[in-house]
């Protein structure tokens, strides 16, 4: 019987990607000893020759298994080190294929806690993959994605304005206190593709970046008093979306002072308007060496 | 060639709703001289006897297509109108059922002008329905979804204590003005179910009241004044999920004082909070009867 | 400073439900020795007196990190034994409220091993929860998600007919094979809602009834020859979202002979139809009682 | 009072795009004399200098209201005239900015009529945008999505193999006939992107295109012989995703000589696959030039 997929196609195009998509596993790392359990989407891909009909999608199934499912009885320490390993695997496995790819996307808990308050799990979503190519060096990327809360400093002059010609006796005060301004989710999001040989970067530190960057993070739990402090925090820090893009660059340049300059960044901050029904949104790609200019 | 749908099933349960999901039409309503044209998702079904082992779910469409496709070259006058129709078709072709029900949902753009400025299309969700046994009355509902803003109540009074604290001799003041909140987005919703025969609501003095019940409603276009002030009066304006929820109801019920005993409301309030990573909500479930209780 | 939450609200409507939702937290459940983390996420409510303006919504928050985040060092045995108590730890934090409810869904994998092949983790959905009133019995719900296969019966058939007719000499064997139809993902669902002193149903004997109440289940990993023994035995099997709801029907009072009458199920099949745009679906909703009538 | 935007930013980054995104908007085209309405979704956005705090989002809605909104008044003559008016007025209303973007997305729904019967609106999802450099040529993309029907050729040889065993003296027949094998939704997808000055791609030949490229196209309304017939049709055409991929290239290359060479093309061909969870996916990124080599 004929092994359809190894046929000659009857166009001869060859294929950027081929592969599958939204392949659900839990993927188990383990890092100074903790178990972490991600809940994970996974994709992965190669590329195919115009000389072949098909791509054996079973292949790849083949290595998610044997290298994902492991994971929950053996963790890996990274998803770094796992996506090499798949990678690196399907090139073995696909043998025509001139570059693999893999993508995961997944939640991710970590434990914060709040001033004068207990522990809380905040969720935040997490994504890292690579791209192989055959006869060159594979790069990686890694990505976070984090809710906190911005303040629009362009309404709150607005207000003041509003506030003061109601009160001209009490405009000295007025111009010292943060007065009402819309404020709204903001979804910030920052990805670092670089060389594979680069030093690692941490999902969490890329967090921290990103919940400096915005006017204030957001709490799971808030009693009274703590949401009132953080309402007032976040109005002494008003930001556009452009603020959080940029601060969370300065961030990152100032907290890894030694990122290669090839290493490419994409960082994007996007409100969920209060005061509108749609999203306001900023974003710069870039090279951590455009970066320093 | 056997009729495979009308087989003896081996299993003699019968079945609740059998038909088809989120067909996606464009639907022309015609009122008052003006054609709305609607990209809409429905959802069809009758239940079905223990003793016939399929429902004909091509009959479902064909009735759709004559009777939704048809309004794109002759507009129905209303939602209510159209569904009714369907309503009694699917009857009529599926002789078995006992009862037969259509459900609409669309975007739907309604023309908002603001103070001293032009006119703008505001988008909101439309949804219209009908419940009809064969050997009963008809129900129809009517639903909408309306994107605003909510301000906390709370947090207000939580930062003008921190303010006082701060300014101790602008008390006075402080105690007078808006200060600042934490406020976002919140999608507002009620629905109406009532006998077919009962008067028909509009959808868009639905719209109205939701948007009344809301700390403000949000437009499309702010230019800085504007949005200065529709801050400003969201912040005088302060209200919690149950308070959207209680307002909405209040506002029904005067606006509506010949509304049957019999109708049944549900109303739900939903904010997706600026200071959290999840939304928090509140909602209603009653008759007319009961809530003028 | 006053507690806004308690003051007399303006409308005197009481609240059918007042709560947080979409709240993602890890769930550890420990079963058998076995650790499972869920990356779930969770709604939970209580109703709200006329008298009062504002449910207390960081108590909520309080209720789950206290028993859910405890479950990562702490593992429940089950996610009905979790529910139970968030859901009384919710009435006695609320003590204005008649019931608490809670509700949580995640993806969820089991293991399953295929004839002559490794072992493979597939996904599914679970959702579990309780209702509890503060006078009465509490309720809890058990359900879940299954991706499977079905292949239509009739338009086998007319293939058939057609196969038949190109092929008049052939018509003995044609009429004992399977041939060509159309086939399709379809999402199979059982819920089962009892008082909470019922038995416990496993969410795993629930997958199982849904997975056999498809033409076929799906698997992650099919190499060629298992591929087409899959496919085979879906084409002997054809199934319309009617049957499956039945069977899965008939196969649950089989396996559970002692379900007790009270008990409500909801079954749903949804085929998203391979040679529609839109999906076919069938339901029932009944109670144990009135399925072995 | 301060300009709030217009200030220095304190970090001296520039942003490759700020603007707003999911903006819901009613348009209308006029297309020989047929008005035709879609429930869009726009986004729009320049670039900010790192001289510039903020940029003046409320101009991108500005800009949106006056081009869009006045569509419904007075129609457009295609998205591609709608989308050039839109991205050249950003570059106006945005002084500062050196380049502007606008991208639509729609439900849209074309008269298909199938063999002897009536005709039905299929729907689809349409995308069109603009790219406009202040100081260089603007470029134009145009994309569709469609929804069809592809059958597994591999599996339909193993099923062949399987059939053949059990009747070994049918071998002649079974070779000749088509046999079961796995089918589902396919989710095809083309975009050109282009020089403006190119000359103008219909969308909805790129629909033929895709819906030939596919095992089957998919219609709304079937009854029981056109089911047969477009099920038989379909297995006598198995394809893979990479098949589908190649052969709307070839088709787009063959409908379109005159396509310039510097046009690229994006194919992407998507199984919802009905054996698996997850979905197998094949795409190709090229110019027309490389794809003529």
């Amino acid at each position: 019987m004929p092994d359809v997929q190894s046929l000659r196609p009857r166009r001869v195009f060859k294929l950027s990607r081929v592969g599958v998509t939204r392949v659900r596993k839990p993927i188990q790392i383990e890092r100074s000893g903790v178990k972490v359990t991600l809940s994970a989407e996974i994709d992965v891909g190669v590329d195919l020759p115009a000389t072949q009909k098909g791509s054996h999608l079973s292949r790849n199934i083949e290595v998610i298994e044997s290298i994902v499912d492991q994971s929950v009885r053996t963790p890996q320490k990274s998803l770094e080190a796992l996506c090499i390993k798949v990678a690196s695997t399907l090139l073995e496995r696909h043998d025509y294929a001139t570059y693999a790819q893999i993508l995961i996307e997944a939640d991710y808990f970590i434990e914060r806690s709040i001033s004068g308050f207990g522990k809380s799990l905040e969720p935040y979503r997490i994504k890292a993959g690579v791209c192989h190519p055959r006869n060159g060096k594979p790069t990686k990327m890694i990505g976070v994605e984090v809710i906190g809360m911005t303040v629009c400093p362009c309404a709150m002059e607005e207000v003041r304005s509003i506030l003061t010609k109601k009160h001209p006796d009490c405009k000295e005060l007025l111009e010292k206190i943060p007065v009402p301004s819309h404020n709204q989710r903001n979804i910030a999001m920052m990805e670092l593709t670089s060389p594979f040989s680069a030093p690692e970067v941490d999902a969490d530190d890329l967090i921290d970046i990103l919940e400096q960057a915005l006017s204030a993070p957001t709490h799971g739990l808030l009693k009274r008093k703590e949401e009132g402090e953080l309402v007032y925090k976040a109005f002494t820090n008003p930001r556009f979306v452009e603020d959080v893009a940029r601060e969370a660059l300065d961030l990152l340049l100032v907290r890894f002072p030694n990122l290669p300059d090839d290493v490419e960044v994409l960082v994007r901050s996007k409100a969920e308007e209060s005061i509108h029904k749609y999203e306001a949104f900023a974003e710069r790609v870039a090279t951590v060496g455009e970066l320093r200019e």
